[in-house]
């Protein structure tokens, strides 16, 4: 058995998400019918982020296992042949049999984008929120560097978690902005359900001057999901780095 | 009677191009049916410029007329709030009412877009054509100097075209690069069916040294639509900007 790794790239406007889904065509779904097209079995696909309906990628690992060895050139060429335009294979790597594409990444870099054109132009709306209200930007950076730090994050998550370890590390959190796009990036070792879209919610109150920044640590502390921000649109998402510790 | 004239702008990949088809939807048949979800009368639309299918426009004008008088600065948000977010009015202005935005018009400029990246970013593949042989930008340079001029370029235009002139002039042509992205611009009185496509089509298989850049007088003035290039894709080419002389 050979397991094999692939850093994959995709618009996910058009897409329920990254794992299947009863109501909708999810990435996972879309990669999994493109790898049986070219191998004849359909393997099982183990990605390593559950990215919602509408979310983007810019990295996204996945990891499957296949009987034979086969030239990962030509598993990139050949799913890039067969994949829609909107995901592209960037690239494949044969790894230990027991990599786990989820487990073994150290940390992830996701980006919210905030468009603040008057008139958002049909060429950005994919891939930002329009928002045409005044940001303080120097207001949202002041919140990111209270964001940073190794913190129980459940207030910024979403009820529908999972997981009951709900503590996360925040390693670099800032915000800047080019023309009227304005950009949060955040990296961690890891996120709860919503978290990203909850921290970019809650920055934009704290700009709007709605949660006043000193008070970021008692939400943090508090727990309370009804003290953060609101839940912003997915469109304004991307997924734009995984690390993993040492080559593959 | 008030003549109303708007800006738009578009992503064209999902449309059947401007003008109404019985195929799939256009552009116009959804600015349309918002005109008529907002003013309950239908008014006829009428567009600058013939767009094919898929293809986008930066700016695009069109006009119509209604019994009343309207602010303008309403009817462009009014328009906004109904029409999907790959279609947005920029801008609204009452003209004279033998204003007509095609007529009118006195130069247009076309950008066409070449992605050479070895794999295509799934957020660039919307707006450019992917290709991945080398092109010479320079060569592409000479190419465009020798467009530049009035000629009757019937040779640069597909054979569907319905118009019996076949001169027109182009008073600017030049290619840059940014990175992976090549970008053709070109600027005219007017321009044939497929001409811009074609047109770029050729400034490929310039810089591919399948045409020689010495021999385009030749290809031009033949009038043969079989020695110049190929129609290139429409996801390439974007109307740019449409002059009128004057103010509104």
């Amino acid at each position: 058995m050979f397991r094999y790794l692939i850093k994959i790239s995709f618009d996910g406007t058009d897409y329920h998400g990254w794992q299947v889904q009863p109501n909708g065509i999810s990435v996972q779904e879309k990669v999994q019918d493109c790898l049986e097209k070219l191998f004849g079995t359909r393997p099982m696909l183990t990605g390593c982020s559950r990215t919602d309906s509408g979310v983007h990628a810019k990295e996204f690992y996945c990891h499957f296992d296949l009987e034979n060895k086969i030239a990962c050139d030509g598993i990139v060429k050949g799913l890039n042949s067969v994949l829609p335009k909107d995901i592209r294979t960037l690239d494949c790597h044969l790894v230990d049999n027991d990599f786990h594409c989820r487990y073994n990444a150290v940390a992830k870099n996701y980006i919210y984008r905030f468009d603040t054109a008057l008139i958002q132009s049909p060429f950005n709306c994919r891939f930002a929120l329009h928002y045409t209200g005044k940001i303080d930007v120097e207001l949202m950076n002041e919140f990111c560097k209270k964001i940073v730090g190794t913190r129980d994050f459940s207030g910024f998550s979403s009820s529908k978690r999972t997981v009951t370890d709900t503590v996360r590390t925040i390693s670099e959190c800032y915000v800047t902005q080019q023309g009227n796009i304005i950009e949060l990036s955040i990296t961690g070792n890891g996120f709860l359900y919503n978290m990203v879209r909850i921290i970019a919610g809650t920055a934009l109150e704290v700009a709007q001057g709605k949660i006043d920044v000193s008070n970021i640590d008692y939400v943090i502390n508090s727990c309370e999901r009804s003290l953060a921000g609101k839940t912003l649109p997915p469109c304004g998402l991307i997924l734009n780095k995984v690390f993993y510790s040492g080559e593959f």
